[in-house]
């Protein structure tokens, strides 16, 4: 095997007051993560967990684009869905209950001349190597995908 | 135990070239995600990890505002700095590398008048109950976190 290769991910945030954090990354500007008025915010950006969320569909994406790359499979366009259901008795401190995601769905829509086979074995390698679908796994969520030629 | 309080989160994505992808999020305005130039990306947004440790803040801070009202603890100020480590061979699809964090680290700096033992309870809570600290211990990378008085 070869010699590790660690690269380094950081940001920083501040508390803006209530449940509301402004997050800054590298040299981009600030963005704003809130929760709904019903989740006790001002619904000023979105909340935690659909960054995460938006962080999963978008890692599928990079990686696609790097094993499509790879595999020399090509396609036109790409779209995403995903969907995360949590039980919110977890993060309000009930025992027993994990408080993050029980299950999470992706959807894939991907336009393509690719014969289904192809397309699977893009699939398969997606899975096994991008770092956001893993994570999931690894925690033990019940992670679903469905990849939709179009 | 309570009956189960399932909530639905959800985003969805679209390709838009290269590494890149546009995310939306119910009715906020899209946000681009991409990857530094040294990765493949045009460098035009942060990358999905970035997202997900803004969400690891962002999550935290939720929790210590949720958390502090239940402990009546006060506090003025919170700022947050994180650092997750990944070994990229993992993502390029060498078997046993995990293609996810190794490790990530949390600093929150935090302006209070508490004792320092009403600081490691309101810290004790927030790490058992936080989504996004526990999605990363339950898949088994290696997390801590730091909280300084200021």
């Amino acid at each position: 095997m070869s010699v590790s290769q660690l690269i380094k991910i950081e940001t920083s945030g501040v508390w803006t007051g209530g449940v509301q954090t402004e997050i800054k990354v590298r040299q981009f500007e600030p963005f704003i993560v809130d929760e709904p008025k019903s989740l006790g915010g001002k619904d000023e950006g979105p909340n935690p967990l659909e960054f995460v969320l938006a962080g999963l569909s978008s890692c599928a994406s990079v990686m696609i684009a790097l094993i499509a790359k790879e595999q020399k499979f090509s396609y036109e366009a790409v779209e995403f869905k995903n969907a995360g259901e949590l039980d919110v008795r977890g993060l309000r401190g009930v025992e027993g209950v994990s408080p993050h995601f029980q299950s999470v769905n992706l959807d894939v829509f991907i336009k393509t001349e690719e014969s289904d086979e192809r397309l699977e074995q893009l699939k398969e390698a997606v899975e096994k190597r991008c770092p956001v679908i893993n994570l999931l796994i690894d925690a033990g969520v019940n992670v679903t995908s469905n990849w939709i030629k179009q």
